[in-house]
Order: structure tokens, then sequence, then C-alpha cells
């Protein structure tokens, strides 16, 4: 649990801290009082009569009561020390910053599980251990660098990692990102990376509060919990993107071998990201400038003006954001010929807008005003300013300090001379700005924000899905394995999903009779072997009752053969619908074109159970296949709404039969007006 | 043309140079004289009588002979001084500086082609006009900052704009990346990107020339000369790497604005890069950090060791090598057990090789020598090393200093500590080095130069191919527009691409007796309309002569009917290949599976034409659906050598044939033993 003490304590002591700022234990001492630290600090060690000059407890039983402890001490003396304090001096809060826990042996694992009883009977918090510390606004309890700039409306930045949050802040500070407070996890043996964002989300204040969190993850513990805290952040206004390191098979090795991470499919987090509305970011490059970009007002459409005194970089950023699904509209007309008056001859306010290397920081702050009041069709600027280093750039970087502040359009400043204009870029920053160096690098972390959809309502889409039915049918399954034909025709019922015509059964006569009131042509498949098609079990296009009677003969001779199902052959589009139940995410739900597209082109897109019809709309148009759905080469379409229909229904079907661990229909056949589930297979296990 | 005075002057005089450093006149002076330049150089300003420590001449005519002139004067008195020089003073290289040309005036432009002629007339070479100059080891003519450090053995970089010549060094100077020559182009109005190329091509010297180059460009005007002398560099033991600006449709009108470009298709620039084995990069972050791999000893192939001392970027790196089609292979046996048993507790050599925060240089030294001499499954070392803040790392860096030294497989450092550690890493650009702080960022380079294939063999493949029997088809033509079913057949023939049996007649009996002796079913097309299928043109699987006869006399009711063809119908996988003929480029051909594949996914390869066998096959391996190609889901693939075959000759034709503007052959059918073409369409404009 997170408190009050953890966050703003009055009074904390350094258990092990010590003059030597080359060691975690003097290092963090001198972190606090530089960070100017408003509350008591005191020092317990054994050693020394004072440390960087405060007065030392020898031991803790001289201690005060105090609010917060900081342990840099050997793993095998935490549990004792924090026994004690916890119980003699009223700790609430604890940081263990040093190893030797469950990461390394057992017996450090049962220190670990000491030290969280006794929080857990004091009503104490801890962090790590095995972390480099917390930093806040009130307190500096790491014993890293660097420090970042702190701002309220700075990024709340948490790490599953401690050494990777050090070198995420090395890219966010050159960046200028401000922070208000970075979180390292440690172990989490107490609170993992979902409980500070549970805390920050339960005591959210939009007034006060930050909006901005950046997440580095290397295991998801608790995926429902993430979900359900980030999505509630987003909801009240905050933007959140992660790196969730070790998405491919050897970074998952890796991954886990790092920090133990249980591995998760990477579909599943590609879905679980989705769904909460988080940006997802595969570099510290990339979450750093998406935290640069969620400092800036969120964007209102997709239309940038580009402002540049170097036509190259507006060439590409032009590029980039265009490939990016964003626009550089073309700026024309008696406004932008009003602007162009203003500015030197050969300028182009076509947009880029190019006021040249000459460009004055005037000229600069005229056409900011022009895209920010007179341009309507433009929502965001960007603007490149570096220089061939002839002039310093003060003047022209305050006017686009002023600008930033007085515009409503969101600005984003790219400046490139980082070694000529190093003390400008720098004057820049300290006033609280960003810099995106990197032109290309910006538009591409753009477009990843730009196509994050927002979180999925939190409700489950219960029309035409008969709950309690589908309980009592999964209750009565007692055997682990693929479920009987019947079985997945009533599922399919029960959640509304229209299965073809068919009939099981072991008498010919039932099956004839069957087709004869259904019509043909039929198509015969045996049931009872797992691969039909190996075994020559199925057989398309009868047309005659004489034909089908043959084939129920040949049938029921194949090898574990228990009847034979009758079907209804009809004709459409080929779909395809699929799920994979991974432990602690949930369902998985795949949707695509069936045949080559899923088996040749992996055409596929992926949902986490239970799914609304926002997102399934939003699986089925990111198909590469999409036009075939929407209709192409003349050919009609198929009837899209029910496609999403029955991906939503089948999500929750899901959500209330856990015991499913995979399911698929394949095909389901579509046209302009129906679509019909052909063959599905479930698989339990209970 | 280049001349040796341009390159090694041993005099310069800059018309214009003042004491201002503020302006070019001033600025180049000082860079020059910083730069220390070895020969002499000379000052005309007519208004100061010393500049910058040098006795100014007054007047250009009072100069001795000097052999490079350096001008910074108004774009009007430019030719009379270039002529003055060239004529009287022997000049034979010129730089100039100024603006005011061809770029903004028709007046301009009639100064450029003044200078131009001059320069021709002399003899001597021309740098812009309207540029920042050249910079080498010899003298730094520009007027801008940085300054890059240069090396022999550093980067040749050649840039269509001079803006961006200057922000491209800005992200390459602080990557340590050094420089053996900076080309501003500027107008080009001599000296272009691909002249550059050539004397660097025609002059090379494999001992002392340096083997990277860097091409920052918006408009290709000769892509033959690109392609040629680029490919026969990269031949000789060149890496080049190419950013062309301008790739989307907003880009290109952006890029056209700046510097005039002609537009080209991105598909012919592609292809061409392809085809010449230039690394095609989209920024200036990529293009220096594809510089920085350059400068180090090539992949020798794709498995990477990763030492890290942070486990994060470790599983990001993997994660980010995997994904761009590298491997970090699982390392493991009694050589690993070794290492292991020298490093810390804890540590990790499974691969990434974690050697723990608390990793010492020593042990850096020892993991990097197992990763160079005892791992026989690595080809190349990544190393991870920063600091959180307690210790300097110049030791650790003098070991990987000493160590990039020693061994055979190339190290790649990744050094993020940029701030906290700014002059440990400083210290170790200054040994020569290169610095990829983002690990990321790294790996997506690396994978850009794997894709990137070599050199296609400049030879023409004319085997099978009657060159001469297509010249005159094609001289016999005389009309604009498609060519008749007939010639296309023909030319078809010609390139030996077996065609469907088919007919064309206006006579029924004929047809039918053709039918009768090709065997039904047949397929018959009206003859004359283009859009036959709109027109109800088409009547696939006729089976009887009777059919065939109602349909003939249907169709030759069709407007504009001329005839009807008569196929034989056949089955198979279609596929497409199709070509556009592009302005200076010549024919980009493109090839695909037909179907959905070409009109829904896009899945298009193109390739410049002519092209090799290798290049053919790479096109086909790198379609989406390459494995309908092969054989997939228990259907047999084509054949696939044929394929390649159809497209090494149809590109043969087309390069003798470049009055075909468009032609597609689509489709045509193909299974595991023949491909048969069905239906072609060519476009002739002469």
């Amino acid at each position: 649990m997170i408190t009050p003490e953890l966050l703003h304590p009055q009074s904390i002591v350094v258990i092990g801290g010590s003059n030597n700022v080359h060691k975690p234990g003097g290092a963090i001492v001198r972190n606090i009082l530089q960070g100017d630290y408003q509350g008591t600090l005191r020092i317990v060690n054994p050693k020394e009569d004072e440390v960087q000059g405060i007065k030392v407890f020898h031991d803790a039983k001289e201690l005060p009561p105090t609010e917060l402890a900081i342990l840099v001490i050997p793993a095998k003396l935490c549990p004792e020390s924090v026994e004690l304090l916890a119980s003699e001096k009223g700790t609430k809060a604890f940081i263990i910053i040093s190893a030797g826990f469950g990461e390394e042996t057992k017996a450090g694992a049962a220190r670990e599980q000491r030290i969280l009883d006794t929080c857990e009977r004091y009503g104490a918090a801890l962090i790590g251990p095995n972390c480099i510390g917390l930093l806040n606004r009130n307190h500096h309890s790491v014993f890293t660098k660097p420090i970042p700039s702190l701002n309220p409306q700075g990024v709340d930045f948490v790490s599953g990692s401690g050494a990777t949050a050090v070198f995420i802040l090395e890219s966010a500070v050159i960046k200028g990102l401000q922070f208000n407070s970075v979180w390292s996890i440690g172990n989490g043996k107490q609170i993992g990376i979902e409980d500070v964002l549970q805390y920050m989300d339960e005591h959210f204040d939009p007034n006060t509060d930050s909006k901005v969190k950046l997440l580095y993850i290397e295991n998801i513990s608790n995926p429902d919990k993430l979900l359900f805290h980030a999505s509630s952040l987003i909801r009240k206004g905050c933007r959140i993107a992660a790196v969730k390191a070790g998405s491919s098979e050897s970074g998952s090795r890796a991954a886990s071998s790092h920090t133990g991470a249980i591995a998760s499919s990477d579909s599943a987090v590609e879905a679980l990201f989705r769904k909460a509305g988080i940006v997802r970011c595969h570099s510290r490059e990339e979450l750093t400038t998406v935290g640069c970009i969620f400092t800036l007002p969120p964007l209102a459409g997709k239309r940038f003006a580009i402002v540049t005194h170097a036509g190259g970089p507006g060439v590409m950023l032009t590029d980039a954001l265009s490939k990016g699904g964003l626009e550089v509209p073309k700026l024309e007309g008696p406004v932008a010929e009003e602007l162009k008056s203003q500015l030197f001859a050969g300028s182009s306010v076509a947009n880029p807008i190019d006021i040249l290397a000459t460009g004055t920081p005037e000229q600069l702050g005229i056409t900011l005003d022009y895209c920010d009041q007179r341009f309507d069709n433009i929502d965001a600027i960007a603007v490149i300013y570096g220089t061939p280093g002839l002039t310093t750039l003060y003047e022209a970087y305050e006017v686009l300090h002023k600008k930033i502040g007085e515009c409503k359009k969101p600005i984003f400043p790219i400046l490139p001379s980082l070694h000529t204009a190093g003390p400008e870029v720098a004057e820049f920053l300290a006033k609280g700005h960003v810099n995106f160096s990197d032109e290309v690098t910006l538009a591409t972390a753009l477009s990843q924000v730009m196509r994050t959809p927002q979180p999925a309502p939190p409700e489950i889409e219960l029309f035409g899905v008969d709950v309690p039915k589908i309980r009592e049918i999964i209750s009565g399954i007692t055997d682990n394995g693929y479920v009987s034909p019947d079985i997945v025709h009533q599922l399919l019922e029960c959640a509304g999903i229209p299965m073809v015509p068919e009939m099981v059964s072991d008498d010919k006569q039932t099956l004839i009779d069957f087709a004869n009131r259904t019509g043909y042509p039929v198509v015969a498949k045996v049931v009872g072997p797992v691969h039909k098609s190996d075994v020559g079990g199925v057989t398309l296009n009868i047309r005659t009752p004489e034909h089908l009677a043959l084939e129920f003969d040949r049938m029921m001779n194949i090898k574990d053969a228990q009847g034979v199902m009758v079907q209804k052959m009809l004709k459409g589009t080929e779909l395809f619908i699929g799920a994979k139940y991974e432990e602690r995410f949930g369902h998985v739900v795949l949707c695509g074109l069936g045949g080559i597209f899923v088996e040749v082109l992996k055409d596929v897109q992926s949902g986490l159970a239970p799914l609304s019809y926002g997102e399934a709309y939003s699986m089925i148009r990111s198909l590469r296949g999409y036009k075939i759905i929407k209709g192409t080469r003349g050919q009609q379409g198929i009837n899209e709404q029910k496609y999403a229909e029955i991906i939503v229904r089948l999500s929750t079907l899901l959500r209330f039969a856990t015991e499913i661990k995979e399911m698929d229909i394949n095909p389901l056949l579509a046209d302009a007006d129906d679509i019909v589930a052909v063959d599905a297979r479930i698989l339990i296990e209970k």
C-alpha cells in the first residue's frame, strides 16, 4: 500500500548513509540534500559520527520516530531493521535499495517475505528491495544520476528496472523533459507498477496532478489491474505511454533472465495496450519522445503546418508525417499571400512554410501567429529552427518561447543545432520546454500517438448472449479436450452466433432426411477424428441422396468415427475468428479473412476479451484485406456489422467461459446480408 | 569538372572576405584560418585594409595568380569576377556561396549560365552557386558550423541542400562521426551529386581513400550516372547510404518548392537504390547512424552478442535486432560457464550477457575477449555501458577503446549516459570512436544495412531475347497508343515469353477451326475496345463450337469491334508483371501475384530495368504472398525459375524498347511446370 509517509515524509532516515558518494549509501544522502528536502533527514551509521554535515545515530534504536526509512545495508540486516523501525519508530514507509533478495537466492526470497509481512502488519509502504529508489518533488530518495528537472505537471515515470530508468532519464533530460515523480519498483514485493497506477487513479485530482505517465515494464503481473487503472486514468484526462520489453522470442528470454518476468505473448500485450489506450513504445528514445509530446496540448486534428528555415528537414518531416497518416495540407489563397508578403523574397508559404535561412525571429513570430489564428486548416505547428553558426539563437528561441505560451495550437519545437547552439537550446529548455532534435523521430512518435485508440468502454456487451445458459453448459462438461459438435452448436447458439444448418448422427436415414429437408448440395464430415481432412473425412458438394448414402458408409469405416455431420453447403467470403486463453490476460481474440489471408499473409488483428463494438470495428478495419470486406473489384462486400456483432458476442461468451482455452470458427461464410459459422472447434481445460 | 585546384589548392582567395564573422564572408575566412589551411589565403575587399590578420587586395585585378576562388559577393557581380579570375589569374576552381541565381529569377539563371560558360571555357571547376561551400582536410571552405573532426577514413558527405547538410552534421558530430569531406553542391550548375560520385569512382585509390559515402538528395537529375558510379564504388569496397527526400506526395511537393527538384516516383527511387546497393535512409538520425555503422568493420553475419550492465536496454535491443531479422543466439555450454565464473554472482551469460551494474571494466574486457575469440556463433558485439552516476567511466571506456582496436569482430558501443557521463563519452569520441546512444535506433539502422542487397551486375541478360527483331518491330509501329494483340504477341515472342495459344480473326470459321485444334474450353475476347469486360466483351469457359459461334456473332456487334480473339482456357496461379517508363530512370518493373494480391493488398515488388536474375529472385521472394509461389497448404508451388526468367527477359525487352511507356502482363497463369502469359497490354509513345 502507498502511504502518505512515502510521498511526503516529515522525516527520513537513511540506514547505512555514508560519506562516500561513490556508493549508494552516500550518493542517496547527497541527492536528498541537494534536492532541498524540507523535512528532517537522519542517518544511521555505526562507524561515522557525521555524514555530509549531519549528525549520525550509531544505532537505529536511538532514533526518534521517523516516517520514511531508506535501507542501504546488506540484505541480511534488512528484516530486523524493518521490524525495529516499524514496531518502535512508527515508520510507515520503506525504500529498500539493497539487493540480495528474491532475485538472487531462496534465502533472499525468505528475507523479502519477512519484510513484506512486517510492512503489512504495521500498514507500511514498501518500495523495493533491489531498486534505485523513489524521487518526487518532496524528496530525491534515489542514489543515481541524472536528477531531472521537477515540475508538478511533469512526467510520472514508473519503471520495472532501475538501471533502465536511469538510462531513460538520460534520454529524457537532454530533451528537456521534466518529471513529477520517478518510481523504481525493484523486485516490487509489495508495490508493483500496477499498484502505483492504482494509487494515482484512486487519488487523482485533475486540478493538481500531472497528466503524463510513462512506464517501463518487463513483467505485467496483473494485466486486469493495469488495464483498469490505466484506462481509468486516461478517461480522466491522463496520457500514458509504455515500453513492454521482451516482445520477441529472444527478447522474452532475455527479459525473463533479467527480472524473472513471466513471458506473455506479444499479441496479448498489444491487445491490452490498445484496450487501455496506452501508447506502445519500443525504445527509450521513442518513450521519451512520446513523453515530450504528452507535455504539449493534445492534437485536435491531423493537419500540420511546418515552419522551417531549412528546406530539407521540412521535406523529410513532410514525408514522415504523411507516411504516418498525418497531413501537411497545402496553404494557398489570400491569407497565404498576405503572410508571404511579410517574408523575404524566395520564401515559400505553400507548407512547409520556408522562411529561409535568413528569416528573422520577428518573421518567425508573424508566421506562427498566422498558423495559429489565420489558417483554419491547420491543427498543429512544427517549427524547425537551428543555425548555421553565424548568429546566436537566443532571440529566435525567445520568440518561440512566447508563442508556445500564447498560441492555442500545439507547437512542436525542432531545434537541431545541439552542438553549435548548445547554450541557446539549454536556455530554451530551462524555460520548461522540450526539444525534438530529429524531425522524423518526432513524426514517427506522433503517428504512434495518433494511432492509439481511446480506452475501450469497461462495460461488457451482454445483449444477445445467454450467460446463465453458457455457464450451465460449461459446468456440465466433464472432460478436458475438444468438445463435441453438439456442444459447440449449443454454445454458439447461446452467444447468438448463427451456424449453418447441420445434423450429426450415426443413422444414415436421419441424415438423408435432413439433407432432403435442407436442400442439396451438402457437405459431409466424419465426427470423431480431429484432423478430418487428413483421413479423407470431408466430402464437399454432395448433390444426391445416393451419393450421401455412399459417403456415410465410407466415413463410418474411418478409424475413431462416431458419426457423420451433414451441413448445407454455402458460398460466400471466408472469414475467421479465433481465440486463445492467455494466463492472467484472459482471451486474446483474433479475426481476419480466411484462407490465404490468415494462413499465408498472417493478416490477423487481435483484441482482448471482452470486446466492445468500437474495438471490433477497429480490428476489422485494421485488416490489410479490409477492402474485401467493404467490397471491391465490382464484388459486393460483406455485412460488416454482423461480423462485428459475432466478434463482440464471441468475446462475451469467452469472458464468461474461461475454461475455454482455445477456440476457432473457421470458416464463417459471409455475404452482404448474412454471416454463418460453418465450422468451429472449442478446447476446454478445467 | 572537378579539378585538383578545387581539392588541394596552393592558394585561395575569398572575394568578399570580411571581418564580420556573423556574415558568410567573415565566417568562411575564420573557418579557413581555424582549419589550419597550409597554402596562401588571400582576401579581396574594397572597403578593408586587413581582414582577420590578412592584408587585403582592394580589387581582384591586383591579385597574383590564385588557384581557388570563393565568391561571397552579390550575385550580379559574380559573372564578371569569375571571368576576370579565370582569364587573368589562372583560377581553376570556384566556390560560389552567393545566392540570387537560377533559384530566384530568370536574370539569375542567365548569370549562372554565364558563369558556367566561363568555367567550361577555362577548364575550371564550379561548386554552387547558392551553397555553404566545400570542406575537406586541406581547406575548410564553408561559412557554417559545426566543423566536424576530419579523418582520411571519415565520411565523404555530399548534400543537395546546404542548410540540411549543416543539420546533418549536427546529428553526426554528437555521435562522434568523423568526415573526410563535405560537399554542398547548391544549385549544382556544373557539379552535381552524381559528378562528385563519378570523380570519387574514377579516382578511387583503395589504399588511401575513404570508403564511406553519405548523400542527401532531393533531386536525382541523372539516375543512370548515380547508379553506375554508386554501384561501382560499392563494388570497390565502399559503403553508401542516402536520404532521398520527397518520398511522399506532399513531401515531393515540398521538395520541388525547395530546390526545384523534379519529382520522381518513390518506387523508381527505391528500385534505383536497391539496384545500386545504396542503403536508403529517411532521416538525419538514420543517415548519421548508418554512417557510424559504416565506420566499423562490416558484419560477417547476423549473430550478435549483447554485453550490458543494465538488463532493460539489453532486452529492448534483443527485441529490435530480432524484429529486424538479426539474431541474438543463446550462449551456453562450457565456454559460457567459464565466462560466467569470472563475473559477479547474479550475472547472466545467456546473451544478453548481463555483467550487472557493478560489473568492472576488467570484467567488461574479459567478456569482450570471450565474445571475440571463444564464442563461434557470434559475428558482432554490442556493448551497452553507462553509469548511474556513482563512478566515472574513463577506465571502462579505455577498456572499450582498446578492445575495439584489438577485436576482429565489430564492436558497437552504446553509451547512454550522455548527460551524466558527458566528459567520459566526449573523451571516448575524441579517440576516434562513434557512439550509438539509443540501442533500438542502432538496431533499426543495422537491419536496414543488412537488408540492402549488393549492387546488381551491370551486364544485361540477353540470352533468349532477340533484340534486333524487337527493334525492327518497334520501328515499324507508327501510331502512339496501345498496340494490337498481334504485335504484343510478336514482342513477347522475341523476348522468349510464352503466351497462351490464341488466334485473332474476324472470320468465324477460322476461329472455330482454331478452337477445335487447340481443344475446349476456350475463352473469347473482343478485339478493339480497350475495356473489354465493361462492354461484355469477354466470355469464359466456352465448351462447344456452337457456343463459340454464338459469342462471335454477339461480340462482332459490340461498338469498335474489329475481331475476336480465341484463347485456350488454362488453370493455374495468377501472376502479374507490369512496367512503367519513368522519365530519366527508365522502366520500373513490377511483379506480384495477381487478383487480390495486387488489387487489394498492393503486394507488389519493383525493380529497375534491366534486371539480373538475382534481382528478379529477390523481388519474387520479397512478396508477402511468396509462400504461395513456393507452395503452401498442400498446394504445389509454381515454377519460380521460369517466373524469374520472364521478369528478366521482359526487363531486357524494355531496356531496348524505351518507346514502351506502359506494359502489363496480367494474368500469367503458372503451375509447377510452366508459366504462360494470358493477357498483355503495351502502350507505345514515340
